[in-house]
């Protein structure tokens, strides 16, 4: 299952950039400037994170034909050279008078901008930038994320990889779990197993939530000890080769009462019945209806407030979503998780998660699901 | 100097909303929908992170007049209840079909947005909308940030805490170091002492930077041994409360070499001249100058390609900014960082940073300055 990547097939990154400048031709677009740091990385390598959307640490600019260029500041150049064969561009008057220049020099007519990743503030001055070239700003929406919705199969094993790290770090933390821990002490000792075992970093802030604590889907891990015969929800997952899993764990160090354990086994049933309907063809809505009518017809449907699952690849959270609202359909090579849960306030809740690949004609688990802990 | 905030004063979150309130009544606005993590904090207390833009917790729905509204969807509701006095609304349906809703309810003309943090594919569903409503969307930038620019005595005393403890994890780990210890290791033990603390976590990830990886600025902690007798540079910050910390030392573990401590030096003397320069009045510009002029008579001016400094709150990165392009004026209540640098490629960097607040006649640092490690 756990079969290394070999580094002689590295990521075609240049293959990427093709596809993408193929399609931007078809659409009669000029260029594309790449804000979003997912579609950054994935387009070149380029692994510098962004401080939030208001402190970019670099663009893509992708014209449709030649070369795609790193558009950045002093303070990332090296870190760029190092890490992408694109050119680099350094904007030492601010974007803006870099990509007035660009647009000039390349001719750009259409000029195309990922309007689900730029500020309405930036747009603004985007559009004084048009009326100045007399050109056209096309706002775009999930060009890139398109391509990358179908992972390749060095992509699977990488994500496959980074599924089995977080397994294995989640084994090697609950095998030392005491019940005098608080919350934020195990989510600590999480997040530093991830590093010593050579993850780059969580992929999202572990949650660590127990008790009444794990009625709150999106938990902060609290001073809160975790004590004896209570439930304890752990959602975590690191980012390893810049790909990240993401997991969730419910248990009891002690024992589970009667309730606990009813309500675990709906979430467990809600789970494998979610990932039975996984298959090519069929509607999100469908995988998201197959749990969710289970956790329904046991009373519990008004505590199920969040949709079934959703994409994992370069960004933790990603297309497609499987929501109860979504008619997209399943096709192979997507991954996404199954996560059911059930939150009842003033008492707790239980969530399980798994990832899941879709193949031809079914899925595969990527966890081994040895981290399941059966009551 | 590191007295305790008494609990007898809690942060009057309503006096700022009322402010807030109070400014878009001055300015003809009937509300003002807040996106923004920390202003949403600022206002209202309530602590949940995003995931991100794409991925809200949650936004504040500000009238002119009357109750300010909690708006999230049901994975936050309970930790909303628990953390704001605020009306919790959830939206079912969608961010955009309550906006519909509360637009009738409230008899909204104008509706005001964050520009700086609304995403641009938002903004033309807010233009479907005010088209809809026959209502007008204005963009406003900054309207909540002015507000947190200058820190009350409470917050100037919340963030000295946050450096206290800032500096105190520093010191820690400083006795802990050793030369084979790679730079992700270090990073590590930081981040996990900062929670075991009380800190609610690092500020941002922490940087430790050693040898030639010191030349980036911003570089990632990698598998590198910091070894003996070469540079290591640390900028670490926590939240504490709320509020940020950021700070940076470089240090030698061993005995560092005459262009260590030629460039150290200048760098500090750079630091105590921008310090110098803080005083109510001065432009930013001014203060960086002050210790850019330094570092380039020097010869060193290409190799300090950033900013001097910037603000710290809520945020570990906010306004003003202290740059050599701003013609802004400082004022008493303003918390900003002083942080030059030195980055020669293939040789390494130097940063020193530490935070100050301004004083009706000059600053205050808020490092104890213990942790300055003298050579």
């Amino acid at each position: 299952m756990n079969k290394p990547v070999s580094t002689d097939n590295p990521i075609d990154y240049q293959d990427r950039r093709k596809r993408l400048q193929a399609k931007l031709r078809r659409k009669k677009i000029d260029c594309l400037l790449v804000s979003r740091p997912e579609n950054r990385r994935y387009l070149s390598g380029y692994r510098a994170p962004d401080h939030g959307i208001n402190e970019s640490s670099g663009v893509l600019f992708v014209p449709a034909q030649g070369h795609v260029q790193l558009l950045t500041d002093f303070r990332f150049q090296l870190q760029a050279e190092q890490e992408t064969s694109l050119i680099v561009n350094l904007y030492q008057k601010g974007l803006l008078n870099l990509l007035d220049s660009l647009i000039a020099e390349h001719r750009i007519r259409k000029f195309g901008f990922e309007s689900h990743y730029t500020l309405h503030s930036f747009s603004l001055k985007l559009s004084e930038l048009a009326e100045k070239r007399e050109i056209e700003m096309i706002p775009l929406t999930g060009l890139v994320e398109k391509q990358r919705l179908i992972k390749s199969e060095k992509e699977i094993e990488l994500i496959r990889q980074s599924v089995m790290l977080n397994e294995s770090v989640f084994q090697q933390i609950h095998a030392k779990l005491s019940p005098d821990m608080s919350e934020i002490e195990i989510a600590t000792v999480i997040e530093a197993q991830m590093r010593q075992v050579g993850a780059e970093g969580p992929s999202f802030g572990t949650i660590v939530a127990s008790g009444t604590n794990g009625a709150l889907p999106h938990a902060v891990p609290s001073e809160r000890i975790v004590g004896n015969n209570t439930g304890v929800t752990i959602d975590m997952g690191l980012v390893l080769n810049g790909y990240c899993s993401d997991m969730t764990r419910n248990f009891v160090i002690g024992t589970p009462d009667e309730t606990y354990t009813r309500i675990h086994r709906i979430v467990r049933k809600a789970q494998l019945a979610g990932i039975a309907a996984v298959k090519p063809g069929v509607l999100m809505k469908d995988v998201d209806l197959a749990a969710r009518k289970l956790i329904g017809d046991q009373g519990h449907a008004k505590h199920f407030g969040h949709s079934l699952g959703h994409g994992v690849g370069l960004a933790v959270h990603e297309p497609p979503s499987v929501s109860f609202r979504s008619r997209q359909a399943l096709k192979p090579g997507m991954i996404i998780t199954i996560e059911p849960g059930i939150y009842v306030p003033d008492w707790g809740g239980v969530r399980l998660e798994n990832m899941v690949v879709v193949t031809e004609d079914g899925c595969e688990q990527l966890n081994s699901d040895t981290t399941w802990l059966d009551i």
